[in-house]
């Protein structure tokens, strides 16, 4: 307990040195000096060596949920925080997970060709060699097919490139499409085609997004070489994630599960990803036109069908129930139990995962170990803190999912906030969160300092957007305090507390260094991430040292740092980019519709190509705006109220576990619980992945969307909808005002 | 006589029918319905099938200045013009042309390469087999040279390529570098290579550009197979034309010239075009960063190098005296035989030349049978029609150069348009000239069916603009009643007419629907053309209708149609242009430099990687743009004033001779004999071709380029000159407005 004093009052002057420059006065914190020494003992004990040894540890073979070696981790993870202090726990679920029994894919005819569908072994990667262990190319959540039928190529197969084949008059009704990687999540891929009355669906990776075209391939270089596929989950996350049979609850006995042909997540058609070696045949192999701007990098030309080109697609899986298993790591709090700081990382990978996920997994295990050592020398968090490495986040975010459906009472009133990571990079902070933390988030990139360059995160990220940020981007670091936050859709284990539960939540992570092609492939192995992506793992102890102050002052805060002006200004961004969605909709449209009245694309088309002229599109009105600008108001006046009296810090009569309370819950008063149109799992009215986008967020997704699918009649609906989400946000904004003098 | 007659009579409801909704009284014209008549019988007198016979008969073998066919051509060519009635002159000059005699290209060591440097002969194109007549691919005017050196990629070696490669430390002092076609006129690149320090340098065409990425290559369809290869001459074209040993002088007898090694338009450095074929093994052996935004579409990593490859480029020519024939096929002007209508499109080519220059060539030829039909019959033109046939465009304007600078004299006092074409294509008309000539042009267009959507040549052009133009184009075809013609750089033969004599010119032709790689290969053959270029000669009589009806109204106008407001016009928008770059690169010089100031590149640049930050920049100071605002308002008053005085046509008083030469010569006042900064060959003040981009047009050069090169200081003063021009201009149309009443 000595030693350890006397190493707080060493670190408080080194801290007070580095961040110097930062903050003088920690927001919330009455003692800051004290919370300085505590984060300044993390950062000394955080140690890269011990990080690698973990990485290596943990990524030597394939853990996918349900695998031996997955299981195995999960013993020496709840071993580790076991080893610390914590009370651990192993929280399982019964999901489905299908996985391949039969894939095949042949293009038919005298110059055939059957796909490799493996990724090929690598003497310069010792991981990739243990074949029998991993995981085959595959999207998880494909129906099972037998499918033969002409072969389309539909460049990313997004909403887009649907009404460009459209104009070419063709339909792929019947017929396999292939798409490249890309541009949109990939379960959006497979649902469009099944949309648009396809049987499957191939993806591939072009060279040009992630091969040969980027840099080096592997083991040369990082990039993706002409065997590597990427995995990945299909399911229809925009709809719900989790297991696919027990939406909304936990996937636990006693919980009424679907049929699996009843479950709305599983595709329509069976889809199948592939390597740009065994799509380059296939493509070559069709006919038709060129479509400007579809070609990729393959040394061919890009036709687009259909046919003459004929592929068999056989996908046969094994749909097994297995047991999922999250560990829970739970240090309780000195003075709030109650209040919990939630902190995760998935554990599960496609198959070694040295990137995805264990590059953050390990950056939580140093945080946790260094905050375990605190509170073993009589330092414990004020709020309890809940450490989690999540299972089958892979398959469809299932892990995390089932958990918060099946803790959904106890969150809704004690998770203040919910930290998350997933794969790490050598590079740039890119933070993502709630807007409600947007001036704490900045003030803790200020106290991070770049291994590489020896400025703040704030300043490197300032200084990368200054060089390469379009100017609307560099005119706002000029005009704005506070780097903007950007906002969450979907793509790891924050979907389920943000968006179903309205848990404040962020994502951490760094990257913009790291560019590779192994994402998903047989090649994220330790070999291939302590070459390229994080060498010395370094971006994954400054990660530690970033979600670790973070989750140190969430735990500590005497008044938890939540503002509001940051979330206003933002609403006021996306408000100002629905109206001029509408506003280009309704040119566009008037445009269009002008030059089809006109005859003009007929004039202007090549007769002896069958590019067509795009359909009429449906006049758009104007939409009333009002509720929402006036909610909007209200909300700035409130937030600007409320963070007043904040920042006053006049806490002296206030009852600080019910403003704490008041705080915390104020994300919650962003959901309903009728959820978006057609998704009611997805309850926050402010950020949502898009329903074809997949990963990408919607903000204010009812407006957004319903303005985006040209469902004009709704739109007034669903702004006022919005708008008395906002009207009531901004009253409970009032009421927390009122607890201040 | 009186068949014709009935005829022309006949023809005149057709047209009336054809053109009902164009014009209904011509620009300069009394009586219009005759003219309209003796147009009718030209579009009558329009023969596919002659057309496509005459190319046929011309490049079916190749004929390159000074190859035998060549000269077979030229004979048949000038023998239809005297079969026609012309009085025909075959004008030779004797020039520099260098031919190769060895080419050598090398990839050095254990995995070295001997590029191919020739086109693969093609069974489906017997045009290709006849190997011993061809030239084989090079660069006229590189000179000889024996280099060795480690090779350098220079992405398309324009000068922010450089500027690219010095923020990655590359200097290409002492190497030989390789840069993709295109991006910029291809004497450009050996130029800015030679300047950098280069010892030779290699172009190639990237599959990316015009070949596979784009469609299908040829045989199978039109685009650049992987032997294509783009010949061209890299003669410093910019600093001026024609023959290399006889700047602004004849290459005739007694004439002095240059020694070879004085001669400045003969690149510094030797120079090479080579396909994608031999392209990539070098490009595969380049070791070195990758540039994002670099790569091509050959399936590799496109390193930058420095080496390790090294090569070996050696190139010897013949440094051959040859004597080139212009064909110049005259018929008299029965009114006004001193005024001249000068129609030129050249007949060498690379080799076959279906579609370059023959395509433009067989239109000229259609057009002058018909007009010498016209004459026979007793229609004679009322001013002089010139029709000629260049010879040696191909190596550097020389055929067309040298007969400008023997005949200075008369075509200052005589010429009152120069009209060309070249190569044509299936597709969009495309019009660049003279602006005094704009509303005519457009009356022209307005005049011409295009013969695949029978809507107005000027119509199927506005609807392609309103679907493809961006929203400043659409929003000028909504506000402008003329579309406006695009200013000319050079490229072909109206060079010297324009921009050394300032003779009002334009050139004309069709594209777009036509793409192809087959410009300036091997594959140019008649076969290619009548498969993909313009199958049936359909825009081939099209075009041939539009020179027409431009030459003949320009020979028969009473008053010559000049006309100054769009003129005008024009001006207004290059010089917002000027007003608009000087502010965008003071931004630009002002963020760079606060950039390097603040130390943000070293923040932003990624330490592992050798970019580095780029070089601060001359602060950029305000200019005094106020002469040429001043001077502009001046021009469009004059303008406006003589546009109205014209178009009310009140000319019983005037004498029609001098106006006419008063307008044909205003053109003249817009040259200055000082030519332009360091090239004084080129006289016109409004359009030069880029002295660092070749043919891309700079309007307003002095001013332009001044700004561009960062030559701030001189900025001024050239502003100051360009709008004593102006002011002269305007003071010459007050001139001509007064001869008005």
């Amino acid at each position: 307990m000595k030693e350890l004093k006397t190493a707080i009052a060493t670190l408080v002057l080194i801290s007070a040195a580095a961040s110097e420059a930062a903050v003088e006065n920690l927001t919330g914190f009455a003692d800051t000096e004290r919370q300085l020494a505590l984060e300044s003992f993390l950062v000394d004990s955080l140690s890269a060596t011990e990080l690698d040894a973990w990485s290596k540890r943990l990524s030597a073979h394939a853990h996918h949920a349900g695998s031996p070696y997955g299981r195995e981790n999960v013993r020496f993870i709840a071993e580790l925080f076991r080893s610390w202090g914590y009370d651990v726990g192993i929280e399982t679920f019964d999901i489905l997970l299908p996985v391949p029994k039969e894939r095949e894919l042949i293009l038919e005819g005298p110059d055939g060709y059957r796909a490799t569908l493996m990724e090929d072994i690598l003497e310069e990667d010792a991981s990739s060699a243990g074949r029998s262990e991993v995981l085959p190319p595959y999207n998880a959540f494909s129906t099972d097919g037998d499918v033969q039928g002409e072969l389309v190529f539909v460049n990313y197969g997004i909403p887009e490139d649907y009404e460009m084949l459209e104009r070419y008059g063709i339909d792929v009704t019947g017929k396999i499409v292939i798409a490249k990687y890309g541009k949109s999540w990939r379960g959006i891929k497979p649902k469009l085609a099944a949309e648009h009355g396809a049987i499957g669906a191939i993806i591939y990776s072009d060279p040009a997004d992630d091969g040969y075209t980027q840099g080096d391939v592997y083991p040369t270089g990082p990039f993706k070489n002409d065997s590597g596929v990427q995995r990945g989950s299909v399911m229809d996350m925009p709809l719900y994630p989790g297991d696919v049979l027990t939406p909304g609850k936990p996937a636990i006995k006693g919980t009424r599960r679907l049929r699996i042909a009843d479950a709305p997540t599983i595709t329509k058609i069976p889809v199948l990803p592939i390597s740009y070696r065994d799509a380059e045949p296939l493509l070559r192999a069709l006919g038709g036109e060129v479509v400007p701007g579809w070609s990729g990098a393959l040394p061919i030309t890009y036709h687009i069908g259909p046919g003459p080109a004929r592929v068999r697609l056989k996908l046969v899986f094994d749909w097994q129930r297995i047991t999922i298993e999250n560990v829970i790591a739970r240090l309780e709090g000195a003075s709030y139990p109650d209040e919990w700081i939630i902190r995760g990382n998935h554990h599960d990978a496609w198959n070694h995962g040295a990137s995805d996920p264990i590059s953050g997994l390990v950056a939580l295990l140093g945080e946790a170990k260094a905050v375990a050592m605190l509170a073993a020398e009589g330092k414990p968090p004020a709020r309890t803190i809940i450490y989690a490495a999540w299972d089958a986040e892979e398959p469809g975010l299932i892990g995390s999912t089932e958990w918060v459906e099946k803790h959904r009472r106890e969150l809704n009133s004690k998770a203040v906030t919910y930290l998350n990571t997933d794969g790490n990079g050598r590079g740039f902070v890119s933070i993502g969160g709630s807007h409600t933390l947007e001036g704490f988030f900045n003030e803790v990139l200020a106290s991070v300092i770049d291994p590489q360059t020896k400025v703040s995160l704030a300043e490197r990220r300032r200084a990368m957007l200054s060089v390469t940020g379009d100017e609307k981007q560099r005119k706002e670091l000029d005009s704005r305090k506070d780097l903007r936050i950007a906002p969450l859709g979907s793509g790891s284990d924050y979907t389920p507390f943000l968006q179903h539960l309205g848990i404040t939540s962020a994502n951490f992570g760094f990257g913009g260094e790291s560019a590779h092609g192994s994402y998903h492939t047989l090649y994220d192995t330790y070999e291939h991430y302590t070459r390229f992506r994080d060498p010395g793992f370094v971006y994954a102890v400054t990660l530690a040292e970033l979600t670790g102050r973070t989750t140190l002052r969430l735990a500590n805060a005497r008044v938890l740092p939540f503002r509001f002006t940051g979330l206003a200004d933002s609403l006021k961004l996306y408000l100002s980019e629905l109206e001029m969605l509408a506003k280009e909709q309704r040119d566009e449209a008037k445009r269009i519709n002008r030059l089809l009245e006109q005859d003009t694309y007929r004039l202007a088309l090549d007769a002896n190509k069958t590019l067509g002229a795009p359909k009429a599109l449906p006049r758009v009105p104007f939409f009333n705006f009002a509720p929402l600008l006036n909610a909007l108001v209200r909300v700035e006046d409130a937030a600007t109220d409320l963070d007043k009296a904040l920042d006053e810090g006049d806490f002296d009569n206030v009852d600080l576990a019910v403003l704490n309370k008041h705080l915390y819950q104020s994300e919650r008063k962003l959901t309903s619980t009728d959820g978006l149109p057609g998704r009611d799992w997805y309850r926050h009215q402010i950020y949502a992945p898009g329903f074809y986008t997949g990963y990408g967020v919607k903000t204010l997704p009812r407006v957004r969307e319903t303005i985006e699918a040209k469902l004009y009649d709704e739109v007034d609906h669903q702004i006022a909808v919005t708008a008395e989400v906002l009207e009531a946000f901004a009253m409970y904004l009032d009421e927390t005002r009122a607890l201040l003098p």
